[in-house]
């Protein structure tokens, strides 16, 4: 098995050659003074690409459900008053990882593919006083990108920490932890930093660490408690685990393509590639779930059109072309596709590789439209837009 | 940084090239068909490497110590009580886990290096009920192998559930799931299985996943919750979270090395190993800490000679001759080496390569033994034993 497919669906994305050699690197030790080396450099880069100076910022060893977890776990002492806004299902799984934790957790809910105006957050907060606030920018199964700044002073206000699920915007949109206040983000390895699944970068800002080191119970996992990890990723050294040593080198190599190509580049990349999947989209009568205005340049949830079979297109796109995408989860499941352009794969070639082959798809099931129009509206689609 | 060490410390051990290749192949989607594939494979070779028929039985997405937390946090509910035993580092993490989960933990403990007696043990189940009873075969901070098999009627004798912390033993010396009715059993893919850490092997019997179906709370970790991940081991294959693609590859590939050397033969190669490194150090008058009779073939830890510096001497084989060995942990910390001989670096190569520099630290020092009497002792030392 030695398959090689076209990842544009919500994650994994495709892996730059360059990264797949670096975890293929013989393996060290976790206590090697050149894998501390690497973990120090690791959190360098980690800082740049969150934009924060926290110094506890690093890398779980999990996925990105792990940094979750990790963030909920180490802030949340049983009995805790927590909002998680929901619109799609991570926010349910933050609220389910939550009250496992023992948290008191209230629901803001608005529907999937909707955002959250801060006037909906602010009147929440006023009913009642939260120890943590917790929402998603990028919600992966709607397509919806969160505005993170517009809430934060909102929430500093009411004396809550504010907590950001970053899993699939990080590397592809502006994440600005320092700027935007944010007191605990966690992401995953394997969407726009193009690295395989495996590790979850996150990081606590001082209050949050403050919070932390106030706590009165253990963290309820050993695994995730950071007031050990912490000691191995400082300068102690001190062994918890054995880290995903291999993990680590092609973290560190994904973090550094992303350094050398600047973040707001990688921003405007992922954006204008996204314009143009959307223009070309456009021009065969596919459309966004999302609210209008706030489509993720990275995650584009669409309609699939009446008449048109999901499961038959998406297994066409994979066995023909190679391409993967992904379906809808929970109340989306059959209506919506994702279409992925992240890190390596938000390429022009990939939008419109993608393009040409959902027409032949379509075509090929009968389905009622101008063949080549969205190839023709992509290319004629003009000057990229700068941000 | 393309570092190539000799792996000879408690873990990860070194990797061989075709796992190094397999982990880099590009990585495709966690829903990907070829990608279930694997992880059914993974699965297969799981159970014969378990000894078991356990369909529970699957690779956890984090290290050995996440392995470890999902037994525990699947098994225990608040309030049910433990019966941990403890006789090093991952006896004691054992019980901080279940602590944390709500255990009632009763701790049994013996010096470290020793191993537990079935009549101990018996007694401690006189006394009291327990819900789990959880013991380390290879206790990796002392280098002793402890009998499980004697231990496991005892165990269900008392009604109890055994849980078996096989980290360090697994594809290194018999581990029997089935044969010697172990309950829950979890080991780390960095040790004897020879693959980059990463990913945590469990199974679990009919009984344990009953014990888990009878919850009436939710596992505290939605990161490691069975009832969840089973759903996408399981023929469901529901989305629960991104698996460390590429780590699978690794791991699937190592555990086909496995297959392809045969258990039997892989455990008695362990144990020759053993052997003839136990053989050379003697001739140099360097002993085991650990009880006599009860050494593991993997991991070898041994009184550090009187007037020979710790430090000094792993420096020196790391920086002259790219060897890692493991320090002592806790109250063997600066008195004990742990030297590993686990998967594919335990090789007649490393035994004589690590003799002799270690002869050549020990020289360097100024320290009185007769040059060469190690490596005489190790190269004469007659046939393998046979198992």
């Amino acid at each position: 098995m030695n398959l090689k497919r076209v990842l544009m669906g919500p994650g994994p994305s495709d892996v730059d050659a360059r990264v797949l050699e670096a975890l293929a690197r013989p393996t060290i030790g976790h206590l090697d003074p050149n894998f501390i080396e690497i973990l120090n450099e690791i959190r360098e880069l980690l800082k740049y690409t969150f934009q924060t100076r926290n110094e506890m910022t690093l890398a779980m060893s999990g996925t990105g459900s792990a940094g979750m977890e990790t963030c909920i776990v180490n802030l949340i002492e049983p009995g805790d008053a927590m909002l998680v806004c929901i619109n799609g299902v991570f926010g349910n799984r933050m609220a389910d990882v939550a009250e496992r934790a023992g948290a008191e957790v209230t629901r803001l809910e608005v529907d999937w593919g909707r955002i959250f105006e801060p006037e909906q957050i602010k009147r929440a907060l006023q009913k009642k006083k939260y120890k943590v606030v917790g929402i998603v920018q990028a919600e992966t199964s709607t397509g919806a990108h969160q505005p993170i700044k517009e809430i934060s002073d909102i929430v500093h206000e009411s004396g809550a920490l504010y907590l950001v699920d970053a899993v699939t915007s990080l590397g592809g949109t502006k994440v600005d932890v320092d700027g935007w206040q944010i007191d605990a983000c966690y992401s995953g390895s394997q969407k726009c930093l193009s690295c395989p699944p495996g590790l979850s970068p996150v990081t606590f800002s001082e209050a949050a660490v403050k919070a932390m080191e106030r706590r009165k119970t253990k963290v309820q996992s050993w695994y995730l408690d950071l007031n050990m990890i912490r000691q191995y990723w400082g300068s102690e050294r001190l062994y918890h685990h054995t880290a995903p040593i291999n993990m680590n080198y092609a973290l560190l190599e994904a973090l550094k393509m992303v350094k050398e190509e600047r973040l707001e580049k990688r921003w405007e990349r992922h954006l204008n590639n996204h314009y143009m999947l959307k223009t070309g989209l456009a021009a065969i009568d596919i459309h966004y779930v999302t609210q209008k205005g706030y489509e993720l340049p990275m995650l584009n949830a669409v309609t699939i059109p009446e008449g048109v079979d999901d499961l038959k297109t998406r297994r066409q796109l994979l066995s023909e072309f190679n391409i993967e995408i992904g379906g809808g989860l929970g109340v989306f499941k059959g209506k919506v596709w994702r279409i992925g352009l992240m890190g390596a794969a938000s390429t022009v070639s990939n939008v419109l590789l993608f393009l040409a082959a959902l027409e032949k798809s379509l075509y090929d099931q009968g389905h009622q439209f101008e063949p080549g129009a969205s190839i023709a509206a992509a290319i004629t689609y003009g000057n990229p837009i700068k941000e």
